[in-house]
């Protein structure tokens, strides 16, 4: 097929392939992005190189008057987090989205040129998920006009916001607000944390760093910090006002901003969210499939030469859906920016009917999509074999440095269960009568497909489109209605919630696996350029949406939309598209486009020259700097020498 | 309950108890133990206090005169990798299981001393599962009555054998025996790779450490090497030859000793690795719960104090399955420890028979319960939330430590490829009239078993053992028959194997699963002292067969041993068991008897004081040395003082 055709179906157009490219190469070939003994590093050196890359890729931006597109290329291609992502994906959208006009003005322009660097200084020692449950406090004083922003608690310390432990000059602070004696509940505040002069925490303040995290390399280059407030001064016009005010005389006043602007924002972070899951996914696939191109183990029974382990039906059927989802993810991410606009305009004409459904429909994707991600780079290492084990082969950083999109942005737990909640609210209204819009119109479909059973007779039955989208529609559907129905028997609504919350979760992500299987079925309705394109993406959908036919087969079954001979024959097709996956896999992973710098991966080496690799790699170990190890004298020699200093007791 | 008795319980006797607690408590108190600061040290700290550790730990257990029992419990407490690990490990035994007896006379009493280190150097850079593959020679020189020792190629580089890149003075080395002219395929040979005067290696000798590996800390302890001979020279006698020999002249012959006699090491290895998988999943286990009882989230609707999360539902329903599963393992492998008795006195029986039995019983624990648990502790981690991520929770540690378990003494997939073999031919004995027995004595019971429908009726009827373990082996055979039945449809056996693999994969692992709930179901069977004890495993070997039944629900209903409604009944009464066990979680993971040191986690300290702990731990980080971070003036004042040097284009 025509890889170029399936790079810009990838990227999104032959302008996004383009520049992507042209930034990609821009950092690879630019020797102070190295990242190759980024695993060897203490944290100090890693952070200090963080600094420095950041400097850098700054310095880059300005000089090569780079878009905003080219610069967030950029910095995706410069793979190490650090300040500049909060910097730019919380500080600066949290002005923006709760500041007023006049706020923006004033420190927008100081953000944008880098005068001042901003954090989104918000979860706690003691307060994750819970956003009403923080403690901070930010009093507001009359006498002076000003905030006292204040820790009252030990685990009312801030705890792990990026970039706010070393880097940060600024915070978005949430806190609660109490003007009058009264407790207003978590509002925003801009608080300056350190001097401009020399970087020093202001008085009052407490900086700190949160210690080492998961993994060599990996999220280590970020500061997550600490922060606790001994009453500590702001001006009052420093509370992110659009929302609501508190007056010179102390009086809390709502603005007519409705709320719901905010939803945009949130929609708008789970998008990347998704996007970024395609990334790392297909990153962690492109590994593993040209790896498993490679490597050789085993061979006919008459002792031939050894086969390329991607011809192992095990590993086929592991790795292949995961190539799958890594398109699939990609697909519904693109799909999401969509939605993110649409919301938009309708935020703009004050219709906020679709609201919730966006909301629900980007909370589930964010839960799945990360989850099944952080599942599947473990997956990728783990059919690389032992190497996959090596910091060189890239895979570990790349799984200590994704995981925290589980949790991050929202508990993928929590996030489950509100979309599980919008499920059940939605099943009542379709039953009082109600037309479901968006990804839930299905469920307006309730007399069908709470009856339908599958025709599929023939394994090839299952290669459309249309029995694919009944079934899963069919299952999303009645496991919903399912746990309604048991909800409605228990003594009240939240007791209920409670007690079925595991089933809920099930059905919550049954419908997000719908939503995934949908766009993809939806992106193939598409004209999709090029030979063979679209053919392989259909191979790719059928193989996204059987193999979770095959895993959750219990579902289907059970909610008997399917019986178990078609779940057979579903798998005995997806051994067929394997087959026909097989010679095209190395190429459908070149489609994405990395360099072998952005991969980070002796074993993912676009020229296939593996060993050779490793092998060097190996010698840069600081543990081979000398033959004779340090410790040989003091701790091997006298045990080898039967000279330990004993104290016979 | 009696958290005596199930202390008891879980170490296998009172005198288990007793001296597992006394060997932790001397670890524990012992200085140069300390583990707190590990992930904070570079790899050459690392290993210099690895080396440390070990020296010490000798000193200690010379000095105290401790029994192998007593040795063997303190090196597990001490719980860092490192060269003792493959010495006591692999050496010894490899000499001992492969070597005569003079051979065993003149080199074990040296390794006991310590007066040389050995490690087991097998897999090459090109070649891990496949021991046929292997490419280093041996090749006898008569005229010298010699062995070269050579490394052909590049991918022939012995790669990753434990203790061999710095610390090892000899190696088991494995290599083709090429004697007149003729390749005898794989032996061992004793090598001594580096000078017992300075520690060098010797001539001919390439040694080094393969670089990092996956974590902070966690296995970079241990110095994983290359080895590559040039033309290296070793007596004849250094052949390993209780098994076969050659002669002076060069004649390659067998002795009279059986191959099969091999077969009792490798029960022994893989059952010590079920007995690490019950140790490592229940530390995670033990964290999560006890962290899961101090933190709180959320809380009633009107705004009352928040909820331990160990009462919500989502995170009973997957960490109770853990702590079940905990239990089933630590059981299952006391029994593998029992079956290794058996198979050894059978061997000096010179019965061969239940060999291929056993040696597919624990090929198959061991590929279950290490993926099983692998996952597990990722699960145990977000169960903690965010500060799971941190290095100080002890548990990116644990995984990183724990994940390559899935990989070494046998890749989990190819281990359950033999399984599934095994299970195949004996599906063909059981239609041949042959009564199959030990773990697959089942198999026998065919004719009920491929037609029985399971008679539960209510939830409770889940209770009882009888209905778990009927459906649990109506699911194993009948999938396994049905792998059959697809084979014999192909043009061959081997080829009708491979295409059937990912589902012969899945029969293997139903299979696996049987004998592990089997175990629990028959070790409740046993007296086990103690009020409540037995009540409370009861519940927990009802979570463990049930979680699976559910997790699994597709085969069981697909070869239809169980309906729907059925299906939903056991998960009915997993919501029940998980109330009944939660008011007992802490103690059931207090059981465990570890103590803080073992355990190496902020978050799951005994006396549950976790955020003072979290707040101090995060000072420690050498990145909290300075307030104002290195690379300030460098990399961020003259950014934020608009002072790039930029050279405008």
């Amino acid at each position: 097929f025509d890889v170029d055709g399936m790079k810009v179906a990838w990227a999104g157009s032959r302008h996004a392939v383009e520049v992507a490219d042209r930034m990609a190469r821009l950092v690879a070939s630019d020797p102070v992005f190295r990242k190759d003994t980024r695993t060897m590093l203490s944290r100090k050196e890693l952070f200090k190189d963080t600094l420095k890359k950041a400097a850098h890729a700054w310095k880059r931006i300005v000089e090569l008057r780079l878009t905003e597109e080219e610069a967030n290329l950029l910095r995706l291609y410069v793979d190490q987090p650090g300040y500049v992502d909060l910097h730019w994906g919380m500080f600066v959208p949290a002005i923006k989205g709760q500041g007023t006009e006049e706020q923006q003005k004033k420190w927008l322009p100081m953000a944008y040129k880098f005068q001042i660097i901003g954090c989104y200084a918000q979860t706690e020692l003691g307060h994750g998920s819970n956003v009403q449950g923080l403690e901070t406090t930010a009093t507001f004083d009359p006498s002076t006009d000003e905030f006292v922003m204040h820790s009252p608690t030990l685990t009312s310390s801030k705890w792990w916001p990026g970039g706010l432990g070393k880097a940060s000059t600024h915070a978005v602070v949430y806190a609660r607000l109490i003007t009058e004696g009264k407790d207003y509940g978590i509002h925003g505040f801009i608080v300056q944390l350190r001097s401009l002069d020399d970087h020093s925490p202001l008085p009052g303040v407490t900086l700190g760093d949160i210690g080492g995290k998961f993994g060599s390399g990996a999220y280590n280059s970020m500061d997550n910090g600490v922060l606790r407030f001994d009453h500590v001064r702001i001006p009052r016009d420093q509370m992110l006002m659009r929302l609501s005010q508190v007056t010179r005389e102390g009086k809390y006043v709502h603005s007519d901003v409705p709320k719901q602007l905010l939803y945009g924002t949130m929609v708008y972070v789970r998008q990347t969210i998704v996007a970024d899951a395609s990334k790392a996914l297909s990153r962690a696939v492109c590994i593993a499939v040209r790896y498993s191109a490679i490597r050789k183990q085993f061979g006919s029974q008459d002792g031939g030469p050894e086969t390329q382990v991607l011809n192992y039906k095990t590993q086929q059927s592991r790795l292949f859906p995961l190539l799958a989802s890594a398109y699939a993810y990609r697909f519904v991410g693109q799909w999401l920016k969509w939605l993110y606009t649409d919301v938009n305009q309708k935020l703009e004409a004050k219709d906020y009917s679709t609201l919730p459904e966006a909301h629900a429909c980007t909370a589930g994707l964010k839960s799945v999509t990360t989850s099944a991600t952080a599942d599947a780079i473990e997956e990728c290492r783990k059919l690389c074999g032992g190497h996959g084990y090596l910091n060189s082969s890239g895979l570990p950083e790349l799984f200590a440095v994704y995981v925290p999109a589980c949790t991050y942005e929202g508990d993928n737990v929590v996030l489950l269960l509100q979309v599980a909640r919008f499920l059940m609210k939605t099943v009542s209204q379709v039953a009082a009568g109600k037309q479901p819009v968006g990804t839930i119109a299905y469920m307006g479909n309730i007399q069908h497909l709470m009856q339908c059973k599958s025709a599929v007779n023939t394994a090839e039955d299952w290669l459309n489109p249309a029995a694919i989208k009944e079934v899963f529609e069919a299952r999303a559907l009645r496991m919903a209605v399912n746990c309604a129905q048991n909800i409605s028997k228990a003594p009240s609504q939240e007791e209920g919630f409670s007690e079925l919350s595991p089933d809920l979760l099930e059905a919550a992500v049954a419908h997000v696996q719908l939503i995934i299987v949908t766009k993809f079925i939806e992106k193939l309705q598409e004209d999709i350029p090029g030979p063979g394109v679209k053919e392989q993406l259909q191979k790719l959908c059928s193989i996204y949406a059987l193999h979770l036919l095959h895993k959750h087969l219990g579902d289907f079954l059970s909610t008997g939309c399917v019986t178990a001979r078609q779940g057979a024959l579903a798998n005995e097709l997806l051994g067929k598209l394997y087959a026909q996956v097989r010679p095209n896999a190395v190429a459908l992973v070149d489609a994405f486009d990395y360099t072998d710098h952005y991969l980070g991966s002796v074993l993912g080496r676009y020229d296939g020259d593996v060993y050779p690799a490793l092998y060097e790699e190996a010698w840069k170990d600081p543990l081979n700097e000398t033959v004779v190890p340090d410790g040989y004298q003091e701790h091997l020699r006298p045990l080898l020498k039967q000279q330990l200093k004993l104290s016979r007791l």
